[in-house]
């Protein structure tokens, strides 16, 4: 594993959950953990809970929003109490470890959790690729956000012992802003061909998304994908044509 | 499994590691909880740190001993934070909870906690038959006691779970006959549009296909990436409409 496995904590409500989580991270042995809008950070109460993870939540990056948080992660693995009915990929914590092992040999993995309330809302799944659903009883599945971490992170240190096996895949996958730039690209070309009705692209954009992200394409299929997209581009609005080096790269680079 | 496994605490110190410790048994589907001389208990700090799991702690058996508690017991676990150079036999928590589940058939199971601060005593693991050791960074290896109880639990949990079963999926995987139908299409926009080169598009062929059949798209996922080609398609020679009746059917279908 040569990429980092990092914690993503969003809307965090109470400060001593934070470093209760860090804790939890720092006994599986892992260290990256990325707060998003927590309503309460740095405090005492996080420190208190932390015990000896000070250094955890000492190098924690506090960020504006989700996007910014797995900006350069390969795999983004969301955390959700319950099963959803929607068609993404679900992993339960070990399947879950072991594919974000897999994924960190190219690029940084993002494991993130939502508030202790209501956990992540839609628009935050629409950023993941996978959900890890942790098994609960049906009667009482209130775990707490720190027990959470701590079980996600105990898989992945239990598969980390474990001998690893899959092959070298032949390109690193694509980032989440590769990710952002092609889902763009996607929305203009179907906004101009008249496909999505500018009225409401969401419904259809939040399908695409879904499938694209089970997709996990490698950076190399994310390129052939945008090459495609500018060749059947209609006339239009001219196009910020600098918004990312992978424009216009398209067969040319079979 | 017949009988249940029990979770049994011994002279903790933290009240609140109680109540903790009662919402980790409880989420994961237990309820059999014996605590040996807590330093505090009852407490109202227990109560809320258990959050729902009141019926555990308000059931929660106090005795005096750690022979009493484990005294109808078939098998008795001790949890320990590090490898003892004693001759236990010594188990994961994984491994921990397949003998676990095997030995309730007959007789309850205890898994057994030591104090926050110094875990079991030699007495104590001298009541037990076999230890479980949690791995950890070795470097801080402080799992929270209310963590630990989780972890195992979780095993506990994992173990005795049938095969997954997934969701109900929303709508039937794409046909194999359909997806010939979408990369034939695929591949005469693309020729059309001149993003792929028609004396060799075998190549970029084989990566598209590569990557959908890897997305697994289900039938109405299909009819949106035919419709999303039929919107963008250039004219050209006319497309022969009747291969399919998923031609057209676009964001209205939406």
């Amino acid at each position: 594993m040569s990429n980092p496995i990092r914690f993503v904590l969003c809307e965090t409500s109470h400060p001593g959950n934070i470093g209760a989580a860090a804790r939890a991270i720092k006994t599986m042995g892992f260290s990256d953990m990325v707060l998003v809008n927590p309503q309460r950070f740095p405090s005492t109460e996080a420190h208190a809970r932390a015990s000896g993870a000070a250094d955890v939540l000492a190098a924690a990056r506090v960020v504006d929003s989700l996007e910014e948080a797995v900006a350069d992660c390969g795999l983004v693995v969301g955390t959700s109490a319950r099963r959803r009915s929607l068609r993404w990929p679900e992993l339960n914590p070990r399947e879950c470890a072991a594919t974000a092992l897999d994924a960190a040999d190219t690029r940084p993995v993002a494991i993130v959790f939502g508030t202790e309330r209501s956990g992540l809302q839609n628009a935050q799944m629409d950023r993941c690729n996978a959900l890890v659903y942790i098994p609960a009883n049906p009667d009482y599945s209130s775990l707490n956000l720190a027990a959470a971490v701590q079980l996600i992170a105990y898989e992945l240190r239990m598969a980390g012992e474990a001998p690893a096996t899959s092959p070298e895949p032949e390109f690193p996958a694509a980032t989440a802003s590769d990710m952002e730039y092609f889902y763009e690209h996607l929305e203009r070309v179907l906004t101009l061909s008249g496909f999505l009705k500018p009225d409401n692209p969401r419904h259809l954009m939040r399908k695409l998304r879904r499938m694209f992200n089970r997709t996990q394409p490698d950076e190399h299929e994310v390129q052939i994908l945008r090459g495609m997209l500018a060749a059947v581009e209609p006339a239009g609005p001219p196009a910020d044509s600098a918004e990312s080096p992978a424009d216009g790269d398209g067969s040319n680079s079979e």
